[in-house]
C-alpha cells in the first residue's frame, strides 16, 4: 500500500480536518465533522443533502456549495454515514422549504436516509428522496431500480442545485432531480484496483493487460473482463451500451461527463472524450455541456466512466447555470 | 503499460483533438493544433504565453483562458515544443502591448523560447521572459538558476495573468511574474513512476515501500530515497526545506498549492495539507489562498508536491482575482 497517511483509522477524520482548514466556506454541525454543511446558507431555499462513503472525492461532499448542495453526511471509506448524521444535516439545512436527499442506490445509504427522513418528519420537515441509479452495467433494462449510483449523480446534483438556487419549490426541485436521474446513463471501465486504507491491500486483482467493463466504484464486479483494447474500441463498446438505452434524434443535445476513477491521467480522459464526441457526432447529437476530470473516484483506481445526460430545454438551462464549490466551479457561458 | 490510448504515436494529437472538441474557448493557429491560443482574446492586453512538454495536464495548456494565459505551445510527451510553434503563438497573441513568456527551466524550452523571442523581435514584437525555477530539491541555495520549474509556476501564471487582465504594462506584468517566481518554493515527493506512452514501461523503478523526496516531474532524481514514512513525517521533512529558504514573520500570508502528481487520490492530498496547515499555524503564518488537486502532473505518477508563495499585498490581490480556463476556475471571494 503506497499512500500518504498516518494511522489508517484516522484517514477520514484527517482528510476532513484538511478540508475544513482549506475551505472555510464549509463547516459542520452537531460537533461532528462528518455532518458537513455550507457556511453560506441561502435563506428560504429548498435544502439539498447528500451522503455516502468516503474515498470518492469530489463525491459526495465536494458538491456542497453555491448552486449545488447544502450538506453532506460523510461515511467511513466505502461505508454509509449514520441516520443520525443525515438527520443532523437535514435539521440544519432545512429553511422551512423542505429538503431533498440525493444519493446513490446502496443498501446502507437507503436504510439510513429513510430513517433520517422519518426523524425529520417527526420534526415537521418535509423530505423527498431521489436515488441515483445511473450505472447501466449493474443491472439489466427493466431492473433499473437495482442499478448502482455512480458518477452520473453529478448531473442530478447540478440540475437540482440550480433549480433550488432559482427558488423553485420542493416539488419542483424533486421533479427536476428525478428527471435528471431518469435521463442519465453511466458506464465505467477499470484498469486497476483501489486500496482501502484500513485493509491495506488491493480490493481485487486484475491482470497487467486486462480491463473490466462495468466495474463499480467500490470494486463491484462488472460485466466483462477482457484484454485491454485500444481506447477507441473501449469507448465503442461502452457507448454501444449507452446508445442501446438512450434513443437520440438528430440535433438532440446531451451533457457529457468523462470521469477519471482516480489513477488515470487527464490526457487519457481527453483521448476517451475524443471518441465519445465522434460517436455522438455521427448521430447528429451535440455535446452541449462537457466536463472531463475526476468527479466520482474510487481512490487510486485506474479507469474511467462515461455519463450521458439527455438534455431538454429545462435541463440545459440548469446544467449550464453557475456553481461554485471548493471542488467544482462553473461560470455561466 | 495500462493506458487508454490508440497508437502511442498519436497520444498528444488525439489528446489535443479531445481538448478542442471539449473546449470551444480554445483554438489554434498556423494550422497546427500544437499552437494553442484562446478563442476569446482581450484587445490591447499584454499577451502571456507558455509552452512545454505534454504529460503534465493541466500544465501547461490548461491555464490558457480568462485571467490567466493567452497561448501555449504544446510539445510531445516530456518534450519541448519547437521555436516555430512558440513564435506562431507569439505572433497571434501580441496585441501591440508585448508578450511575456512564462515557462519552466528546462534546456530545450529555453533554447526554443529564446529563438522564438528573436523571431518575434524581428517582427517588432516586444518579448520578455520569466523562467520558473521553484523546485528547491533540484539545486542548492546559491544555484537557484539551475533549479527546475514545477507546480509553483501556477502561481506565476495566476499573478501575471491577473496583472495582464488589469491592463498593466509589459514591464509591470513582467515585474509581477518575476516577483511571484522569486517568492515561490516547491518540493515534491514521488511514490511511483510514470510511463511515457511511446516508451511503454516505467521511467524509473522504486520499491513497494519506498518514496523519493525531490523527484522531478519527468522522473529526474530527487534528493533522498527512503522508506515511505507516515504522511505527517513526510510533510515535516519537506516543509523543513521550504522553511529553510523562506523566512516568515508572524502574521505573514502565503498561498499554498498541494499538487497531486497524477496517481494520488485527493483524500491523501487533504491529509498532506492538514499537516502543512498545522506547520504554518505554528509559525503564525496564514494560508490565505489554498488550492488542492492536480495542477502539474507527471501522468500517472503517484506523489505530491507542496508549493508556497510568500504573499505581499499586490500578490494577494492578483492571486485572489477571478480566472476561468477549461481546467481551472476561481471566483473572487
Amino acid at each position: 500500500m503506497k499512500k500518504f497517511l498516518n494511522d489508517p483509522e484516522d484517514f477520514v477524520d484527517e482528510m476532513l480536518d484538511g478540508i475544513y482548514r482549506a475551505h472555510p466556506q464549509l463547516t459542520y454541525v452537531a460537533e461532528d465533522r462528518r455532518c458537513m454543511v455550507t457556511a453560506k446558507p441561502r435563506t428560504g431555499k429548498v435544502g439539498l443533502a447528500t451522503g455516502g462513503g468516503s474515498g470518492h472525492l469530489p463525491l459526495f461532499l465536494g458538491y456542497v456549495g453555491e448552486g449545488m448542495l447544502d450538506g453532506a453526511a460523510v461515511g467511513g471509506v466505502f461505508q454509509s454515514p449514520s441516520a443520525e448524521q443525515m438527520y443532523e444535516v437535514t435539521k440544519h439545512i432545512d429553511q422551512g422549504a423542505g429538503v431533498v436527499y440525493i444519493y446513490g442506490n446502496y443498501t446502507g445509504d437507503i436504510i439510513n436516509f429513510d430513517m433520517a427522513a422519518e426523524l425529520a418528519d417527526l420534526d415537521g420537515i418535509k423530505v423527498t428522496q431521489v436515488v441515483g441509479n445511473d450505472d447501466i452495467a449493474s443491472s439489466i433494462v427493466g431492473e433499473e431500480h437495482k442499478r448502482r449510483g455512480v458518477a452520473g449523480i453529478f448531473f442530478v446534483f447540478k440540475a437540482a442545485g440550480a433549480a433550488a438556487a432559482e427558488g423553485l419549490s420542493l416539488d419542483e426541485v424533486t421533479r427536476i432531480a428525478d428527471k435528471a436521474r431518469l435521463r442519465t446513463r453511466t458506464i465505467g471501465v477499470a484498469l486497476s484496483s483501489c486500496v482501502v486504507p484500513e485493509i491495506g491491500h488491493a480490493t481485487f486483482s486484475i491482470g497487467p493487460d486486462e480491463m473490466e467493463i462495468g466495474m463499480g466504484i467500490h470494486g463491484e464486479p462488472g460485466i466483462s473482463r477482457k484484454k485491454l483494447a485500444p481506447a477507441d474500441s473501449v469507448i465503442d463498446e461502452m457507448m454501444e451500451r449507452v446508445f442501446a438505452e438512450q434513443s437520440f434524434s438528430d440535433r438532440d443535445e446531451v451533457a457529457v461527463l468523462v470521469n477519471g476513477l482516480g489513477g488515470t491521467p487527464k490526457e487519457e480522459l481527453y483521448i476517451l472524450f475524443r471518441r465519445v464526441s465522434q460517436l455522438l457526432g455521427v448521430r447528429g447529437v451535440q455535446a452541449k455541456h462537457v466536463w472531463i476530470g475526476e468527479f466520482a473516484t474510487a481512490m487510486e483506481m485506474a479507469g474511467a466512466s462515461i455519463s450521458i445526460l439527455h438534455l431538454d430545454e429545462e435541463l440545459d438551462r440548469l446544467i449550464g447555470a453557475p456553481a461554485n464549490t471548493p471542488f467544482f466551479s462553473h461560470y455561466k457561458a
